[in-house]
Order: structure tokens, then sequence, then C-alpha cells
């Protein structure tokens, strides 16, 4: 847990040399350190892709340095309680820039937002970052926080199976409701005039706001297979998917994919049960 | 549904004359509009507060003004595209302050934060509205979205008499583990160096985040009563019962608390049933 005081804010902390992403660096010299579970995608893959998709440098702690999980474990002890400028984290994602640790993925990509280019610029349209962060939030409800409880309807700190008669009806509830009036009204951001055209949500650019539904999008593909074939099957969504497709091949996300810092899913928010999909 | 071009955004739109709260002007002479659902408090809560407690006038439209839930009902509804600036909400509370109109109660209260004042001033603390951000997010979370799910585990559409036994499990688990959790963190939080002092959750001073812990606070005491009674007289969540007390008596909130604009709990995110919680 580091110590800083207000004064010391803008020192610079001595860089890492154990980057694992690509090799440009940030605009101040301070290094991006991600603090997050080793070895899953998980909320930390949010702020992985901003970093990928724009060539920005940063260390991805657990999966990649000596410090591995203990990295986010002395954060989220609760014997932490923070230093004079940062509160405690409840739970990682947890982003260390210089002497600024941030927690929680909505804010921690509101403030790179700004520093990689992915929000419009505040002098052209000074309410475009909020739209990118609203974008974001319901992407999130909708699309990750909603498919995690499909698993865990009662109880988060519970084991899966023992809250799996719980869990079918949930699932049901989200494939029949949830998941298509979330994929609906993604569909009508991108047919309404502030996408511009409907290539990406906000603004006709990448924002943080598509990388976000991109994965969220891949994460309901990887649980709900079968679901999502057959909603793609009805075109009622095509634009949502073609916004899927066009990140997929973006030169960086692509490259990123392929390689072994994207994690595969596996116990985390996004699960594949037979059980919890549509029927063959 | 508003239309604008992005080279009208500067525009100022009319004034409305039917502001409920107080009297004092915004900056830039656009009067600001909270649209949400008349008679309950809800998520719209959250912004009415920022706007009472730091004496901002407003309208809140669908309570005070002819259009009344039309106003609601045409912004979410699935023909509502949006304009060139402004996607379409997926739902409420939406802000619409000049030709800007937002959702999502997090990026409402970040627009509103450097407004209002109740975030810490950039110049100084560049990463402040970062971690009042942060510290909204996990409040929301804990105190306000789980708080939802007890009484509808499984499909938020259905009544809860549908789901009345998975909401007696969901409750129980709230109540025992992850209410504790949150008053937990928030204490821990308050016992940090950053809050400087413990009197507020960040830097010494008001921000949204002490507003929306005590409403969250104020939630879930009428939702689990004996619950919350009976984790008060541990005391082991002095500090955060203190911010609610603290929070609670400032001039302009118990002006609020105590007026017709503050609406009672009924059938919305907080509700009292006794199933769910405590025995006597």
């Amino acid at each position: 847990m580091a110590t800083s005081t207000r004064s010391s804010k803008r020192q610079k902390t001595d860089g890492s040399a154990a980057d694992s992403g690509p090799t440009s660096g940030t605009s101040n010299g301070d290094s991006y350190r991600l603090i997050y579970w080793p070895g899953i995608p998980g909320r930390g893959e949010h702020i992985r892709l901003a970093f990928e998709a724009t060539g920005t440098a940063y260390t991805d702690v657990a999966n990649t340095t000596d410090e591995g999980v203990n990295a986010v474990l002395s954060q989220i002890s609760d014997k932490n309680l923070g230093d004079e400028t940062n509160p405690p984290p409840l739970a990682p994602p947890i982003l260390q820039h210089g002497t600024v640790l941030l927690s929680q993925t909505p804010s921690i990509l509101s403030y790179l937002g700004l520093r990689l280019g992915l929000v419009p610029d505040p002098n052209e349209d000074p309410a475009g970052l909020y739209h990118v962060n609203a974008l974001t939030l319901t992407a999130l409800d909708g699309l990750s926080n909603e498919p995690h409880d499909t698993h865990h309807p009662i109880a988060p700190g519970a084991y899966y199976e023992e809250q799996k008669e719980e869990a079918k009806k949930k699932a049901a509830d989200y494939r029949a409701v949830r998941l298509p009036k979330f994929l609906g009204y993604f569909e009508r951001v991108l047919k309404g005039p502030a996408s511009q055209g409907g290539q990406y949500l906000y603004g006709g650019k990448l924002t943080y706001a598509d990388l976000v539904l991109f994965h969220t999008l891949d994460g309901v593909s990887f649980a709900f297979p079968r679901r999502v074939r057959r909603l793609r099957e009805t075109g009622d969504y095509d634009a949502v998917w073609g916004l899927y497709e066009r990140v997929k091949v973006l030169e960086k996300v692509s490259a990123y994919l392929a390689s072994e810092r994207r994690k595969g899913y596996s116990m985390g928010i996004y699960r594949h049960y037979e059980e919890l999909d549509d029927e063959e």
C-alpha cells in the first residue's frame, strides 16, 4: 500500500520495466499498472482492452510480475486504509498511475478515456464523455452484471451448485427478457443520430464504450452460445453485431486477442453451463 | 424528444418557470430538469439530493409540471432514437440541461459534481472526482442495486409474489453477508487518511458520494429496520452512521427532508417486507 501526501501527488514513480503490452509511452511518464486477479478476463478486461486498443504501455501486475496475486490481496485486505489521497478499494480492478490508485471499472475508464483518446474531445463536445460513460454503465449493467447473476442469483459468495435451481429460473428470464432488451437498446443507439452513422456507439469514432460493448457481447456469446446464435439469426440486432465484428478486427485489438495476454473464460463473470442456455 | 445539431449545442433553451426546488440559478443560465418517475424517491433521489444540498434550482418534471409521467415515457419509448448529440436513454433518471440529455445516475452525478461543487477542485486534486465517482458506484452497487435484488432476485419485470421464496434466500444472504460487507467497507474508508478526518468520505468536505451514501443508508434502514438496528448496536459501523446523521441535519438537506418534495418509500428500490427482515 503506497503512502503519499497531497503535496507529493504529482511526483513520478519509477517506471516498471515489466510492461506486458504495447510499447508506446504515457503522456506524463508515469507507468500504468493494472492490479487484477490473474488468469481470467473478468472486469479487468475492460481496462486491458482500453490499453491494448490504443497501443498504450501497461503492466498487468498479477499476470506478468513476481508480485502475482499478492498485488491484489494486499490492496483489498481489510487492513488497507488507503493513503492520504486514495481511499482503499473494495475490489479489483485497481489502476495505479503514479501515486493515483483508482478502483471501480467505470471510474477507471473515465480516468483513462481522456488520457487515451477514447472519448470525444471535451472542447468540441463537452457532454460527450458523459454519454460514453452512460453507455458503458448500461452495457456493464445488462451484459456483465446480470449475466454474472444468472449463475449467482442468491449469494455471490456461495457456490453455483448451492443456487442451481434459482440460477435456472434467473437464466431463463435473462435469455428471454433481459438480453433482448439490452441488445435492442444498443441497436437503437446505433440507429440514432448521435452515433453519427452507426459504425460506433457515439460520435462516429471508437470510444471505450465500444470496447466494453465488444467484450460484454463476447462474454454473453461464450455463456449463452445457443441463445445468442438464435438472437443473431433474427436480424433484429444486426447493427450491434456489426459493431462487435468491427471492433474484433481492429488491428491492435485483433493482435491482442490472438496473444497470450488475452485470457480465456473460465469460472469468472461469463460461464457456460449447458443447463443455463437455450435447449438445442 | 429534442432535436439539435452539434453546432447548436451551446444554445440555451427557454428556462422553465416551474422550478420546484431552491432558487439560486445555474452558472450558464440553462435550467436543470430532472426527468424521473413521479411519486417515489427511486434512483432520481440521488439527483434531487445533489440539487437540494447545494441550493440549486431545478425542475422535478414529472412531479411538478403538466408533463407528468409523459416526460419519462416519451424519453424511454423504443421509438426514441435520441438526437444529434444525445443517445436515447434506457431508463430514467434523465437530466436535461440546455440541449444536453444525460442518463445513468453515476454519469449524471459526475456531470453535476463539478458544476455544483460536490467534488474536489480538479486543479488541487486531479484524481479527486474519480475517487468520489468510485465511492458512489460502490454505494450504489451494494446499498441500492443489491437491496433491490433482494425482492427481485429472479426477474426484475415480474411480481415480488412470483419470486418470494427466492427473495427470502437472497435477503438472508444480503442481511448476513453483503450488508455488513458494504458497511464495513465504508467504515474503513472513513477511518482512512483520504477521508481527512472521517467527517465525510473523501477530502474532509461534502461530496455527492456522501449524499449517495446517506440516501442508500436511509433506504436500507427503511427496508431492513430490525437488521440495521442490530448492526448499529454492534458499534462496528459508528463512523458510517455518524456520517448518516451528519448529512441528515445539514441545513438544506434537513429542510428538503421535511418538505413535500421528498417522497416516501413505497414499491420502488427500497421495500419493507416483514419476511425479508430479521426476526423480532
